[in-house]
C-alpha cells in the first residue's frame, strides 16, 4: 500500500507540474502585437461598432481601462502617449523615447531587436509621426521629424517599416524634405533594408526573400481610408507573414493613425471609415493570434480625441450622429483590449505605461 | 499493479471531480448586488477617478462594455435601459418592466424573492422614479408614478426600500402627491412594513427587529450630494446588514441616482460629487463581497448623459475641467465592473439584457 500511496502522491505532482508548465508558458507569449488606435477612444469604438455592425473588437475577452495622463499635462498628446507604452516610463508632451528627466529609455522594440525577435512596425501616417517615432527615436520633440528619421536609417534596427514618409528621408534635390543633403534610403539600402515605395511593388514584392523591408507609399501620410493602398489590414497581414519566420518570435506595433486625425477635423462619418479600417487590421492580428496560440495581441489607443460623443443614431441603418465638444484631445480613460498568453495583465484599471511595462516584463522572461 | 492503476486513475477524478465542483461553486453567488450609475459613462468614471485620487471601482478586474440601444431609440432612456437590466429583456424608451411587445416581464427582484431570498432597492431618488421601478413595477409609461407606487405598495415584495418619494404614496390630505385620496404608506404598513422617513429614523431604526422597510427621506427626490442623510453608502451598509440576515442570500439592487442629473444640468462639479458619493457605495458593496466570498458585485450604468467630455484637469489638484455637447443623453457604450464568483461573465463585449439574463442564470442555478 505504501507503493500505491506514493504512486497517487507522485501522479499528482507529475499533474502540478505540468499545470504549473502550462501556466507559466500561458504567460510568456513568444509573439506580441501592439495595435494602437490613436484617438480611439470608447465612444469611436462605440461608433465604429454601429457603423460596422460587429467589431473584430469584440472577440477580445479581457478589457481595461487606462488613464494617459502626462508628465506635464493633464491632457497627452501622442508623443508622450506612445513612449508611456514603448518605454514604460511617463513623459512630457511632445517628447519621443526619453522620460520626464530627459533620459534615453530603451523602447520594447528596441529591446526585442536585441534578444533576437524580429520586430515591425506597420502605420498610415509617415513613420516619422509622434506614434510610430516614439519605438525607434529618441528627440525631445516630435516635431524633429529630420531627426526622427536619421535616427531611424542610421541607428534603428527594425526589420520591417510599412506605412508613409518617404520626403522626410531624402535630399530636396530627389523630391524629399531633407536641406542637410542626405538620402537616408540610400544609407538603409546600405545597411540591408529593400526600399518600396509603390502599392504595386508592395502587392508583388517577394517579401520572404528580404531580409529587411522599408516601404513608405506616400511623400508624409497616407490618405484618409478608403483611399489608402495598401490598407492598414494588408500591410498588418504580410508584416506578420514576413515578421513570423523569426523563430525566436517578433514584436509589432500597428497604428490605426487617422482616426485621431478625424477627431481633430471633428468628422464623424471619417472617424467610422477609420475605426472600420482599423478594425480589420484588428481582425488580421487576431486571427494570427488564434491559430498562432502563443502570441499576445493588445490593442489600445494613446487619448480620445475631439470629445466625440454619439448623439443619435441607427443600429439597423449602421448610422451614427456624431458631436465634438473640441478640436483637440480629451482625458477620458482610454480602453485597452488583450487576447493570448499574458493578457490577463491587462484587466481592469491601469495607467498607460502598464503596456510598456508588461510588455517588458514579457520579453525579459 | 492493476490495482496501482485503477487508484491513481481514483486520484486523478476524485481531483477533476472537486475542481469541477469548485467551478461551478464560483459560479453560483449566494447574493448578488446590482450597482447602476444613472448616466455613469467612461468620461464620469475618469473624472471621478481625479477628484477622488483612487476609486473603490479599481478595484474591479473584470470590466466589460455594453451597448444599450433600446427597441425604438439607439439613444435609451433609464426606463428602458433599467428594463434590460432587470428583465433581461429590450424594451421601448420610457417602459418599465414589460417588453417591446408591451408583454410583462418578470425582474431579477421579483424572482429572487419567489425563490426566498431578501430583496431590496437602494437608491437616492424618488423609488418610484424609473430606474428602481423597473425593478418592482410594470407599466408602459416611467411618468405613471402614482401607478407605480400603487404596485410597490400593493403587489411587489421587496423586504427592504430606501430612497426618496413618500409623497407618492400619500393623498394630498397627509401632505402628499395622490389624487386619488389612498394612503398607500398605509396599505404597506398592513402588509408587515415599518416606514421610515427622518434621517435620525434611519440611524436608530433596529433594522434587526423589522421584518421589512421602506425608509423614504424625501418627499421627492433627495438634494444633490453631500447635502443626503442619509447617504448612499449609509443606506448600502444598512441593507447589506439588514438583507444578509437571510440565509438564502439577497438580492439588492443600488443605484447612484444624481450622476445622471449633474449630467443634464451640464455640472461638471456635480458630477463629481455623485460619482465619490456612488463611488463610497461601491466601497460598501465590495468590502461586504471581499469578506462573505459568496457575493456577486456588478457595477454599471444605463447611459451616458451629457456627452461629458474632460477638456484639461490637475492630477495633483484634483481637478477637471469638464465640458458637455447635450443636456440629454448619449449612445456610448457604457462599462460594466464585476466582482466574485460570476463575475467573468461580464467580460468583454455585451448589451445591457446581458445583466438580466446573467442574474436570473444565477438565481436558477
Amino acid at each position: 500500500m505504501k507503493r500505491v500511496k506514493i504512486l497517487v502522491l507522485f501522479a499528482f505532482f507529475i499533474f502540478l507540474f505540468s499545470f504549473s508548465l502550462y501556466a507559466q508558458q500561458s504567460l510568456k507569449p513568444k509573439n506580441i502585437i501592439l495595435m494602437i488606435g490613436d484617438g480611439m477612444g470608447l465612444a469611436q469604438i462605440s461608433a465604429g461598432k454601429t457603423y460596422k455592425g460587429n467589431l473584430n473588437l469584440e472577440k477580445f475577452k479581457v478589457v481595461g481601462l487606462l488613464t494617459t495622463n502626462s508628465c506635464d499635462e493633464y491632457i497627452t498628446d501622442s508623443a508622450a502617449g506612445a513612449t508611456a507604452m514603448s518605454t514604460g516610463y511617463k513623459t512630457k508632451n511632445v517628447a519621443i523615447g526619453i522620460d520626464c528627466d530627459g533620459e534615453r529609455r530603451e523602447t520594447v522594440l528596441e529591446y526585442a531587436n536585441k534578444i533576437g525577435k524580429a520586430t515591425g512596425i506597420v502605420v498610415v501616417c509617415a513613420i516619422t509621426h509622434a506614434t510610430p517615432a516614439a519605438f525607434v527615436a529618441h528627440v525631445p520633440d516630435r516635431n524633429m521629424q529630420i531627426k526622427i528619421a536619421e535616427q531611424i536609417a542610421k541607428e534603428a534596427n527594425a526589420d520591417l517599416y510599412l506605412g508613409g514618409g518617404w520626403g522626410w528621408f531624402l535630399p530636396k534635390s530627389k523630391g524629399g524634405k531633407r536641406e542637410d543633403g542626405q538620402d537616408l534610403i540610400d544609407t538603409m539600402r546600405r545597411r540591408g533594408y529593400y526600399f518600396i515605395s509603390k502599392p504595386e511593388e508592395f502587392y508583388n514584392f517577394n517579401f520572404d526573400k528580404a531580409g529587411k523591408v522599408i516601404g513608405l507609399f506616400a511623400e508624409n501620410h497616407p490618405p484618409y481610408a478608403p483611399n489608402r493602398k495598401p490598407t492598414l489590414s494588408e500591410m498588418t497581414k504580410k508584416a506578420i507573414e514576413f515578421l513570423s519566420r523569426d523563430k525566436d518570435g517578433f514584436f509589432l506595433m500597428v497604428e490605426g493613425s487617422q482616426i485621431d486625425w478625424a477627431g481633430h477635423a471633428n468628422d464623424s462619418e471619417q472617424i467610422l471609415k477609420e475605426m472600420a479600417d482599423f478594425d480589420e487590421a484588428i481582425g488580421v492580428a487576431l486571427e494570427f493570434a488564434q491559430k498562432d496560440g502563443n502570441t499576445l495581441v493588445i490593442v489600445t489607443a494613446d487619448h480620445e480625441t475631439g470629445g466625440y460623443a454619439i448623439v443619435g443614431g441607427s443600429v439597423e441603418e449602421k448610422k451614427v450622429e456624431g458631436k465634438f465638444v473640441t478640436k483637440n484631445h480629451t482625458g477620458i480613460m482610454v480602453p485597452v483590449f488583450a487576447f493570448g498568453p499574458g493578457a490577463e495583465a491587462f484587466a481592469g484599471f491601469g495607467d498607460n505605461t502598464l503596456i510598456g511595462k508588461k510588455i517588458f516584463e514579457y520579453l525579459k522572461k
